[in-house]
């Protein structure tokens, strides 16, 4: 067996980079250990936190290649195998996975929306994704995401704002594992003659929002709105935007300006793809800053590009 | 009976802001309802957070007058009782407090501190308090400020930096109950014809730092950092930066410049002064970010005043 120990680099401000050099280990492990007499790959949970739980996700596999099973064990439980290897060598180590992929279920998108009264076909979509992974509840990942940008919606309805374009809020199905909502949802965008002037994503988690990523053209409107977000703790405005769910969009038509809520990221890491990703560790304040910080958005996007 | 029940106003983005404009109904219920014929105040926890636990803390009395028994419930208990008296009318509650003022013991402040090289007669105290409100462990209030403290002189020994100033950490006792812990180093420091260059304060919480409030001189020089901050996400930089347990320095010496560490607000008052204030409720990384700004702090203080 192979123990892939790749720990978390604690000195990236920005959670996100860390797991973006650690991912490979999860997603890659079984293709790496596959030309190697391997029975079996563990890789060390993708989190910060030094804790007892597993933190899964998706992994691949190539047809070409023998398809070795892998799993994530705790960091914990990692430090510990590798702190009993280095004193005593070899081990044996009891692997019983139970898990299988199940037959493909019909699933859908959910989405709302309220029409646009300068541009109706020209679409402002935002949301994140339904599914979730199956340890925990999926509560930040993606629960909080959904619900930020439905009760943006809420909230734009709740004050009577009436937009210029059709302000869309899409819950996606399957970003975890095969994001085949947000392609059919791009697939029939296209038949459907839409165009998306932008698409915002929230797919960072329920913690207090301190601004947003989002592709240049976007970024040099929301400059001049960064003063007036200053008092609300939002004006972190940043080059970026991508997202699972939001990216097919950009590919169809590059000038749609995608967009990330930014969330702070301190502690994604502790309850992604854990048991610990519940309701209870979601913050109603911070749940409810995310979500205006969304409307803010969806706001500027409407006003600034046509 | 009166039920004091001001609620926290949520759309204070900074949460001080909603505890500052409620804080009196504790602090002075008592003294208010003394001309009333009134046998107890029962006041609204101080808390954004609605949850079954008491959040509690110091209220006063004056001499001249009776002293009303006053006890905090939880805000779940507040909305019920209010709603319950809204469709019942006058409620009958039974009211029974087991507190009492104990005999004062001796206590003391807890001092750490590196000479400066340069001018190692006039000092920078950075700290928070040793003591802590009966209910919970006190592990935000002020355990993570003691520590941020303690922790930032330990980084700066680590990287070997040599300060122009003598750098001192203060675990300043009796915060919440007196403040004789910072009155008794005040005195000491003045009758040993000590200078306080600056002094930091850290006692809004162990949450993500975000940046600083501080004095203007201080406030002016710090601005040049500000581009230096922002990767690190500390930047936001805003006039204040009093402080309990700092005050009396600043009312010997008005030219000490005041500095106060700000953490991010939102889940401050979920645990402030009751029994959720534990270890548990501190995350290792938000505590670990919050010590290293303090370091900054520090040696923008140590570079920038003489």
């Amino acid at each position: 067996m192979v123990l892939l120990n790749r720990a978390f680099e604690e000195e990236n401000i920005k959670t996100f980079f860390s797991y973006g050099s650690c991912v490979t280990q999860r997603v890659y492990g079984a293709i790496w250990a596959a030309p190697y007499d391997v029975k079996a790959v563990i890789i060390r949970s993708l989190s910060n936190s030094c804790d007892m739980n597993p933190h899964t996700g998706v992994t691949y596999y190539e047809d070409s290649i023998t398809k070795i099973p892998i799993a994530a064990v705790s960091t914990a439980a990692a430090d510990a195998l590798s702190y009993f290897y280095s004193i005593e060598g070899p081990l044996s180590v009891n692997f019983e996975l139970k898990c299988e992929t199940l037959p493909d279920r019909l699933s859908a998108n959910v989405i709302a929306e309220t029409k646009g009264n300068e541009f109706s076909n020209r679409i402002i979509a935002m949301g994140g994704h339904f599914d979730s992974w199956d340890e925990g509840e999926g509560a930040h990942d993606d629960g909080a995401g959904i619900m930020h940008c439905f009760e943006a919606l809420r909230i734009l309805k709740k004050i009577g704002y009436q937009p210029r374009h059709t302000i869309r809020c899409v819950f996606w199905i399957n970003e975890e594992n095969g994001m085949r909502g947000a392609l059919k949802y791009a697939e029939l965008s296209e038949l459907n003659n839409e165009i998306h002037v932008a698409a915002l994503e929230s797919d960072r988690g329920g913690f207090t929002p301190r601004g947003f990523a989002m592709d240049s053209v976007l970024l040099s409107r929301a400059k001049n709105y960064q003063d007036l977000l200053r008092p609300y703790g939002i004006s972190e405005l940043e080059l970026g935007g991508g997202g699972v769910d939001i990216g097919p969009l950009k590919k169809q038509n590059k000038n749609t300006q995608l967009v990330a809520l930014v969330p702070d990221s301190q502690r994604y890491f502790d309850v992604h793809h854990a048991e610990t990703d519940v309701f209870e560790n979601v913050n109603k304040r911070e749940l409810e800053l995310g979500a205006a910080a969304v409307a803010v958005a969806i706001y500027i996007i409407d006003q600034e590009l046509d």
